[in-house]
């Protein structure tokens, strides 16, 4: 029987995440479903934007859990979330950008982020010192456009993406380029071609939430788990203003 | 003319902070008030407390601005919505880890965090990569008591204290400790006597928001505040189930 | 279809891994067979056996990708001859070392490894430079028992691995242990009883075998595979005593 | 009572810090006053400069302390002789250079050193490898202009840190950049003026001397100082040349 | 009486290192001889080279301690065998890499590697992370020669090499330069007039050979050698197809 | 022709180096002769003592070099004054903690530092950090007893340097140790023995001195120095109270 993982996008906007691509997510193994919030904000750029999700994030991922799903996902490179999620859920959690970080560490010798916004450079800083993957970070790299954008004018967005890589590799010494926002997924192939159409070769291109899941499923097959030692459950508290299932709230 | 900094606890109980305490933070330069939040937690010993606190932090902070404060104080040693209160903020914001990881680092060789719970090791770990400072910290040490009952057995609280510092200086090689939680302020004094009757001399013991309302006076003196570069303001754009001062919503 | 997925033990000792052992590493994506060395040590223990089994293990990889695999794991944990091997395939060469030192920084937070050798120590700690994730590791930790002697006393060994983990947990703040051979694969669920019954909880047992073949198996599915721009093909060059597919010799 | 802080400059050139400056140091809470060495070198520019400049620096910091003063702050980049003169004092002693560093990494990202000198690229990596700080450094930059002459040309020294500064952010990622000369005392806001006329927005320019004299005040607010079990009293010794205050000379 | 010191050269392609070459190496203490390999690679420009090279390297060891040497060298700057060489041998063995990493790191601040191909850049960095000295190469620089074309346009090299040196200078702040190929051994002082030639002085140029003996030189004078705690004698086991002295094959 | 080197120990106490060891350090490349200085302190244990012998260590180095030296070393393990000497000296200068610092990361694996003091352990971990092996070094461990009594009871201290050693091997997981004091030059091989007799093996123990005059006389012969790009010769300028060789001085 398939396993279920759901993907879980930090925010309020429908669409973004088109029902082939989840399709595409799913084999033989796993099942891949997907929700957006019920509160939160239009897309995540920052840390403001997060702060705003990561309450309907929780949520989610609890239901998820009691809808008999055995992984969630949070469908967004700055993992907002995670930590929290990871401490009200049996099963495990993922982020991506976590996760993409050790799948490129372990395939390439040194990896560029391609952030959509120059925000995210301090971000990522952040997120590699904190996943311990610093040294194997070789830059951030932006193509300056927001993420509700990112739709609007996908030639241009590959162009600035294949731009931002062919200067990761020549000026940075990356070997292997991680889409930095999962509004990108899909577009690992486009960038391979532009790649090499530029006679740029043999440069990885990872998707974080295609990686993700595949990790996820590895995950499950092995009967691992986040660790529950230090993403231990929360103790009850008195909580106002979040109605969190399971927890006592006014 | 004082200038007002505004610490914002993180949480939604009251009492925990006394008001006689933030008088004594006030001087002649600064007039420090205090509030708590009106959605939260009751108390944040975690990724999920912090996660309920978050959008009430950055509520307060931009509350805090308009009412005329110089400067916000995330009164919580895992500096929850630091990131998030820095983006929304003109003023410059604060976190007492942030700020005692480095006011420690100047002052001292290696310092060690005194945690009240074991779970928050990670997360200062974390803290002190994400901050630049890993190389300084020499431990993080727990005396395994949770938040709200931290007032319940003083005595057995400073014991536990002394005790762990004692440890970190002798065990792990630390000069410097910090009060790992911002409901142990106000103990400092008792921490360095206990330590003096067990002849263990000259550790400095940093109590957070004691040395952050102090940097931040400081900060404020010289005319500099946090990064607008790096945390910029958010977009504007569509929020569900927030209300945000000067944010549209739903 | 499924994917062919080849372990290499850089050894010639017959009957190390049991075949039920690899049809348990199968499932409907992977089909995993496994092969020994014609020339090389018994037993991998120091960089000696390494350097005389590293050119077997080449070998294999190229007769691996010959007969149609999608991929080669190498069944040591000092990753014997995995760039060599990686230069030499178009298909995706893993290492459990390194894949396990990654997936257990993905879902822990410091990670110990359970030796077979004190001799060991050195080795992990170079790996760990290399792969850059030293700052996730929390030590390496020895049962003192020789590889080949592993199978001698199951008990005497499950002992000694459940008694360093305790100490990889108190002492060293580890909360995933990855056992340190592959000599081990098999007995992660008895370390994770050994521990229950001491009452250590919650501490995430890696086998790497296991977790690499899951690995791999996910990067295969996304498309991806070890960077080729680093690990280059090597030049046709004169060699001599050796006989490599593909390469003239002498 | 205002509390009584010394600059100490390390260099017998008078002039250099204008009363004036000093002055506006001062304010409701401290009362800076300066003095200059009665032997030493004319500037501070390396190594050797330091040498003959320390034992000097160490008489003024034990002199300040009898004359009264709550602390002392060493007015020079190199921090020559903090070590040192923590050792001596029992109030706080304080390092521009490792102040400023520490300041600049909290209220920014990564932080550039403006240096007068090239020669000061390896002083400056030495001393934030030393104060654990060199990830939070993006980059040194010089103006290449000797400390004596860096008011001959006041519009030519703007212009050059303006210039480095807008290198420092594009090129090298930095958000905050520190004045690396206590020379540059009072240039930070014409820098600020400068980047912004180039349309640079939003860095932060940090004067060493008036961070490090608020910061002190904090220090000194809250009943800390250096660590006096890292920087413990020297023994009494005999010393041959040198005539130091409690100390037996010959 | 002089002590003698082994060159293996990893590699079964003659007249790469001229009689001359090594009797210059030789001086009062020591006396170098080098041989090359009887089975292995015509080069060693990567990791499948290296597989190739490192039993014979072994077994040359074995032979020059048998043959009363006092110490080996591997001559090649990718070290390798290093670590397999140092648990068999009992006489110190020394791989150049390593040696002038450290040898560089002691005289000058920051040096970068002088390699022959790009596909070094991963090798070299791999090597300084796992000696330990990763902050102190500023980074790796390439000519595009193949060692085995090194001798064809000897103009063409070394003005490759200056050109690359400059760059190293320029653009990433060293100040000391490691000729990355033992191939280049005889090159430096060339290097040295190209650079003054074009003005740039003062830069430390190393011959990983020549400071290598010296170096070998030291510690044998010092009675010291490689530590054989951590390189420690490989156990008696059966080995098949190689022939090792002292060790039990078939 | 033998070369020079000079041995300059930074204090004004007699006797603390013999003539016989100078003797033994010299051979037939090497003519080793020591000073002492004319103003400075009995003894260096820390920085104040560091701050009053600089001055003269420089004008020794000078004098050195004008009496036809080939090479100094500073004989102290806080390296005292090291890049200031290496400004004014043409020849190269060695500081024994810098250069026994990588002669052990290049023989060992992880090496501790043998202290007299305790105190020294911010000292060493300032030094490491400078010079780019933090990630080398062990531990630091004190025997306790100040640099004027280390003559007083061998007995003693020899038992104190062989319990530390110990404890560095088996508690810190070092190979190697470094006699963290000049004046415990010649006592490398007691503490081996006292190693070998307590049954601990294998133990590198290495002589500051003796391996940075043997590290020298390589650096000689390979007709390299410090790197005068780094440590370029100081500028002339106005020096009060100094009387240096070759500078106008008041």
């Amino acid at each position: 029987m398939k396993q279920k993982i759901r993907l879980i996008a930090p925010l309020v906007t429908e669409g973004l995440r088109l029902d082939e691509y989840v399709a595409d997510l799913s084999d033989a193994q796993v099942e891949v479903s997907a929700v957006i919030l019920e509160t939160g904000p239009a897309s995540v750029e920052g840390s403001f934007d997060e702060a705003l999700a990561v309450p309907g994030v929780v949520n989610r991922v609890i239901e998820a859990e009691q809808e008999g799903c055995a992984a969630a996902i949070i469908d967004c490179m700055s993992d907002p979330g995670l930590e929290a999620a990871r401490e009200v859920a049996a099963m495990p959690v993922f982020g991506p950008a976590q996760t993409s970080m050790h799948v490129a560490s372990t395939i390439g010798h040194r990896f560029s982020m391609l952030a959509v916004l120059g925000r995210q450079i301090s971000l990522f800083d952040g997120l590699a010192a904190k996943y311990g993957v610093a040294g194997n970070m070789a830059s951030v790299r932006s193509v300056e456009i927001p993420v509700l954008e990112l739709e609007k004018n996908p030639g241009l967005l590959c162009e600035g993406l294949v731009r931002q890589a062919i200067l990761a590799v020549e000026e940075d010494g990356a070997d292997t380029v991680i889409l930095g926002c999962t509004g990108l997924a899909g577009l690992a192939g486009q960038v391979r071609d532009g790649l090499a159409a530029e006679k740029v070769m043999d440069v990885l291109v990872v998707d974080p939430i295609e990686s993700t899941v595949a990790f996820a499923a590895g995950i499950l097959k092995c009967g691992l788990g986040h660790s529950k030692r230090v993403f231990s459950q929360p103790r009850q508290k008195r909580i106002v203003g979040y109605d969190v299932p399971g927890r006592s709230a006014e």
